[in-house]
């Protein structure tokens, strides 16, 4: 394989290495993409992410026919070089990177659907460098006791005395939701163990640890660290945020904002929590450099 | 700012966002540098490294009277945005990024003089991506009796039962070498806390952690783990791999090769010992990715 054009890319610290495959020729291998994304042996990031053409993915016939404008598919692969169905800080950086290649003009306002393997999503520009993104429903698998109660599962948590009450939700994938006290307790939490959840999730699950800062009638803000999933703490996470916001909501109780700025280690990011439990995601992504990679220097 | 050419690259795993400034123009600020090798805003690396004229550094005066061939200077500068002096691994990839830019061609296996805040480097190619590089003398803190006991130190670490004798020894900057009994004390060794070392060395030190492998008349072989001075273990440390094999020539004894090949989690590199107590580093350097990069982006 000769040289590869790449950028790398970042929304709130998730950071990607971008490809753009418009004719759909790239063997985009397993091998190839944690070759990529290793930090010290490659260009770095938490996953890689290509442009592709919708209609040359096997997802393709499926999303062309829910929404024929769907033209651009995000190939988003994490860094092991696993599969992943979507990634709420990747999309608005795949979007960036449209703009970037020339493939999409955002700068209406209006929404662009793209095709990933969760189905359409849309994304539009507020401003240069900064996309909202609808990230589909929430649901609370716990059903709506879980609510009432405000709490279906207990948290162990190095660095945090005693288990705490946490809600359980889906955003497609799994969460479990942690109030703490304060901005020092949750800055004591000591991630670098895995979280230990009751009653244990069979398939794991994403641990938000929240602290909800000063209250405003219209605009909530809350602080976020996260666990994830087989990953560890990470900078980031947009589904995350979502989750952290749909939990704080909750336990503000009724006339709370449906508008929550959420702090994560890598930046902020903003989530709309909408009536039919829907939510959207907004947030910066920057395009940080663009070159390319001789992937045989990659190998071995 | 505008954007700004830049390589990346590794040796060893030892890796550097590259940046070539001929015409010594580029205020590479300590902010700069640390946005630059930020893994997940920036571009990431162990460090950053500038080509400039040896002439237009503080350092230029000296380094030219002592060798007026040294005609380009390595800026190195830690991820942290301090400066350092030398980088062993560091050195190869510069050579590669010169050979890169065309401004020196080291094909003809003849050594190039590097201005670097050591003073003078010499490196050499010995075949593509494959270079050497004299590291100057080493010697003992300790004096010739801590040779001949072969320790000097005790070292406790996570993971290894007791503590473990060890011998000090000055590269430029101070490494504390532990001998350990075979492959699988080396694997469970902990190297995410600091070693303790008594004495306490006054400005700490670099500890490698070794087990000599298969014996040959000719060429030794060692496996090393490194916890680096203020930063932890990293996968790679040019001046600990040549202490390492200072260290198992002196334990193996009379007879014992001078050239010992020293496997390190990022790679191998090849240690010569001279009888003038100098040494000399071999190994590759390989260049990923070449590209601009946006300042302007980096930032906030």
């Amino acid at each position: 394989m000769t040289s590869l054009a790449f950028s790398k890319g970042h929304g709130t610290q998730n950071d990607f290495v971008l490809l753009a495959d418009v004719d759909a020729e790239l063997d985009l291998t397993a091998d190839l993409v944690r070759a990529l994304a290793d930090r010290r042996a490659g260009l770095g990031g938490d996953g890689v992410i290509r442009v592709v053409p919708t209609s040359a993915v096997p997802e393709g016939t499926a999303i062309l026919a829910a929404d024929p404008t769907a033209r651009w598919f995000m190939d988003y692969r994490n860094a092991d070089g696993s599969i992943a169905q979507m990634c709420g800080n990747g999309v608005r950086v795949f979007a960036a990177f449209l703009e970037h290649l020339g493939l999409a003009d955002l700068s209406d306002g209006a929404p662009l659907a793209i095709g990933t393997r969760a189905g359409v999503r849309h994304v539009r520009r507020e401003e240069v460098g900064y996309y909202a993104v609808g990230m589909g429903t929430w649901r609370l698998p716990g059903g709506t006791e879980a609510v009432e109660l405000g709490a279906d599962a207990l948290v162990r948590t190095a660095g945090i005395a005693d288990e705490r009450p946490a809600l359980s939700l889906d955003m497609g994938n799994p969460h479990t939701v942690v109030a703490l006290a304060d901005a020092a307790e949750l800055a004591a939490a000591d991630l670098t163990a895995a979280p230990v959840v009751t009653p244990v999730p069979p398939e794991g699950t994403n641990v938000e640890y929240v602290v909800a800062l000063e209250a405003d009638a219209s605009v909530g803000h809350a602080r976020m660290r996260v666990h994830e999933r087989g990953v560890g703490e990470t900078r980031s996470c947009g589904t995350g945020a979502c989750a952290a916001a749909v939990a704080v909501r909750t336990w503000a109780g009724a006339g709370a904002p449906s508008t929550w700025f959420v702090d994560v280690p890598g930046g902020t990011v903003r989530v709309r929590l909408a009536d039919d439990g829907t939510t959207e995601l907004a947030g910066p992504a920057r395009l940080v450099a663009h070159g390319t990679v001789d992937p045989a220097a990659l190998v071995g």
